[in-house]
């Protein structure tokens, strides 16, 4: 099962804000529908919106330029969705010339080319990740880095998935992942599918864990890392970075090559998407804090590289010092 | 208004777990129905639920010993329990050969003693914990260490409190505390009322702002501080004093010198509450994760005094490694 694929000339989605409750699929048929999937996170995750993106683009083949647009416009911080979209443009500008349907179907190729693409890698990753897992470990992982947030298999995911496969009676603990929950609601739902062993735990207790020596190993993904390694990845992630360093427990991000921003050279160059308070002042129909509550909601923040001992790619782990090496 | 009263032969208590939605008083007039208000959090915070034993004492008054078991089983952590019921048990001692309308008595007036003591021990530590407070500074706090966990003004909310009222120009951070949201129900409900400017943060945002420079120093209350200084606090209290530590933040916890254990010698000695998973796995009518997920739910963590520069008490402020001072 697929967290996005194209079928009869749409593109089919799982829609995220309806798990872990109910499984329910989405058709989209147009740009806008696309748009409003990825900004409202019914898709979500960096190698998902970047593959949704692509699809966007052959939904939107008529006008690219426009087209590109929204879409960048869609969500700031995940570079993938940049990256496809300028993969897209460069398929389009080889196509000049063609036909509006011919060029339409030079689009599709290249965006199910990218879907397929996106599963090998993350199985190419897990292969590689799984290597720093040892036996009977215990992993953190934070939000979601799942099949979910990409096209199947997941990358922080993929590689506890792979460690699993491997037989290596991993156990892992899930940060629920406030405001929206992707850790509690998202991750628990593909490691129990999986059979993965797992608990659920709040983001405050990481600390806890960490410090009565429950914890081994830390992996998350990451929605752009920039040229030196600092990434940026959903929020609270910067504070399991440090608290990892804190207790000496190894902290690896894992990320497609595409992940990587060679045009930032630090992290301090990241835009952090500031989304909506409701997210915060609200779970579900439950209402938290006062009327009248001022909050803050950056979706994401940066770890910086001198916390993260390795980058797992599709190429091979890479200490973050030394991404510079893929950029050529 | 105090969290809780002794009015016309009852207690009255705030019922915390209707906030902030509605301010629902509710009127215990059985040590059954006390205990009960404790479990259940409708009273909560280690000061406030010492008075609340205290005031179950005299509710309990015809069988002493049965009932200090049962106040003593209702929490396990915050040692302020142990102190008010001891206390009144050492009141009893006193009273021997009273008649039990004499003993009741005797014990009422101890208890509304305690309550009265608890305000003024706020106000002397919000004087002290002032100090500490620069003009402007942005102040993170955990959970719910105001009024609401006292009989009024708080510990690390009465540190707040005063520098306010000082005309200090503060500025709040008050994270949410998953699982029961102290933060984001209580702390802004009253910090809201007392017109103290504030912004709410879900938990795994507290790294974040502090490495943007947003927050200059984090006060907290404590549930039970060992003679070395190591405290017991609100789950996620740890993670907030390690990521301080990791940027130069001064930390401190404001505690009475009843939430002083001076039979332990460190934390680890320390019992953590184990609460139900619904805490976790729910949200107000909100469900997280998927039927059949593990979870765990400490209710505290455990700070070591390295992490702390100062506890805050009414007798000033003192070094983690200087409480033995106060034991004698």
């Amino acid at each position: 099962m697929k967290t996005i694929e194209w079928t009869n000339g749409k593109v089919r989605i799982i829609d995220q804000t309806k798990l872990p409750h109910k499984l329910v699929f989405v058709t989209i048929s147009t740009l806008q529908q696309m748009v409003k999937a990825i900004k409202t996170m019914q898709i979500r995750g960096a190698p998902a919106i970047g593959v949704a993106a692509a699809f966007g683009m052959v939904l939107g083949a008529a006008d690219l330029r426009k087209t590109a647009k929204k879409l960048l416009d869609s969500r700031p911080t995940a570079v993938n969705l940049k990256w496809a979209v300028e993969r897209m443009q460069n398929i389009a500008n080889a196509g000049k010339g063609f036909s509006p349907s011919q060029l339409k179907e030079l689009l599709l190729k290249e965006a199910l080319l990218m879907a397929e693409e996106d599963v090998l890698t993350n199985k190419k990753m897990g292969w590689y990740g799984a290597k720093v897992v040892k036996r009977g470990m215990r992993i953190l992982t934070v939000c979601n880095a799942g099949a979910l947030a990409t096209v199947d298999y997941g990358t922080a995911l993929g590689v506890i998935r792979a460690a699993h496969e491997q037989g290596k009676k991993i156990h892992v603990y899930s940060a629920e992942t406030r405001p929206r929950l992707q850790g509690g609601k998202l991750t628990t739902w593909e490691l129990q599918r999986s059979r993965i062993p797992f608990t659920m735990i709040t983001d405050n207790m990481i600390g806890h864990f960490m410090q009565k020596g429950e914890i081994d190993l830390v992996v998350t993904g990451a929605d752009r890392i920039a040229r030196n390694g600092d990434s940026a990845n959903k929020i609270g992630t910067y504070a399991a970075a440090v608290l990892a360093k804190a207790h000496g427990i190894p902290f690896y991000i894992a990320a497609p090559v595409s992940t990587i921003d060679f045009n930032i050279k630090t992290g301090k160059q990241i835009v952090i998407e500031e989304r909506s308070p409701e997210e915060v002042l609200q779970v579900g129909k439950e209402r938290i804090a006062p009327q009248g509550t001022k909050v803050k909601n950056p979706a994401f923040d940066v770890t910086p590289a001198k916390y993260i001992k390795g980058i797992i790619t599709e190429k091979g782990i890479f200490k973050p010092g030394n991404l510079e090496m893929l950029g050529t």
